[in-house]
């Protein structure tokens, strides 16, 4: 089964890649692709603002940090042509907006690696780390580092 | 002198190999290994919980990015089966749990450090860098990330 | 037209390599060259110190970012000999000290971004994040960590 099938036997649908005008760039050097730090896609047109801790639950987070692995994916395939070329999730790396109370980064991450998983299988399985940034870009309330590499 | 003859004349033991649940992986790709994010070990069965400027010293932190780095040696020989097998520490990150006003970051990174150079010679010396992060998940005092070059 | 050149006709002048006593290295791996954590370097002797949405406005943090940039340029000349031999401009991640309230992130880094194709043009293009630090070392404004591919 094809990424693409099984991204459609998940109802998974992918943004419209559509890179930050500031720094819209994947590279690719020997057989790594390094994505731009993404963060969630808009809903209803509107980018969530806020700091898990505070305006966000954990709960709220993991959903954050599923839809900026779709955004992750859709710079993926867009650089590549297709997902089927990536033969590993090799790194994610998260920076959770948060409050200097907050200890449940581990949990808002998952939600973006769950969906590597669920999309590539063993494939997605990667190595991970994450924490607390004081702020972020646009005052969005995750931002995750990509790695993967190419067959 | 193998690397493990070498742990033996330094006294140091690594801990056992205990990824956290939630994401234990190591990914090797090419000749790098990408090891998750690895905190220090327990302290008589309690984890450190704290910020540095505030519950902990510079120099307890110091301490702390070593047991890090025994964390993560573990995490790498249980991956390669023996630490002979690492050419070269390429990259450590060094995420410190700090106030906005601690200045020390580099003194605590350097515990991790001068453990890979205690342990691997000239082939521990690495590339660098280390911030404050706002909070870390269970309010550990740091985290490293790291990146292996193996032979 | 070599880059010595193209820095000769911008007008750039790199700094003297003096990377910080506390861990100098630079470390290639494969075609990949990992460059230590760089923060701006001093004017009229003195390092910068504060944060952004504080001490500082965007505006200065982007040129801090370019000066962070010049560093960087000056430990890969150092390490390689000549900027020549860069391929490519793999990754920039930034660091920036800044308030829990500042947003503007991705114009700070840009200064350093923009500094990287000026020299390489089309090499220079590469993928980045950036996400604000709760402190960093020295109180510095900001730090950006770089891989580059050689030729």
């Amino acid at each position: 089964m094809s990424i693409e099938e099984r991204l459609a036997s998940l109802r998974i649908t992918l943004p419209k890649a559509e890179p930050s005008l500031v720094c819209p760039i994947c590279v690719v050097t020997g057989r790594l692709l390094y994505v731009p730090g993404s963060g969630p896609t808009p809903i209803e047109g509107k980018l969530p603002k806020g700091k898990l801790g505070r305006e966000f639950t954990t709960e709220q987070g993991r959903v954050f940090a599923r839809s900026a692995g779709l955004e992750i994916l859709a710079l993926v395939k867009h650089q590549l042509g297709s997902l089927d070329r990536v033969s590993r999730v090799v790194k994610l790396q998260g920076f959770v907006n948060a409050t200097p109370e907050f200890e449940e980064h581990s949990l808002v991450i998952a939600g973006c690696s769950d969906l590597m998983m669920e999309v590539f299988g063993d494939r997605g399985k990667h190595a991970r780390s994450v924490f607390g940034a004081m702020s972020l870009r646009a005052n969005l309330p995750i931002i995750v580092d990509s790695i993967f590499e190419i067959a």
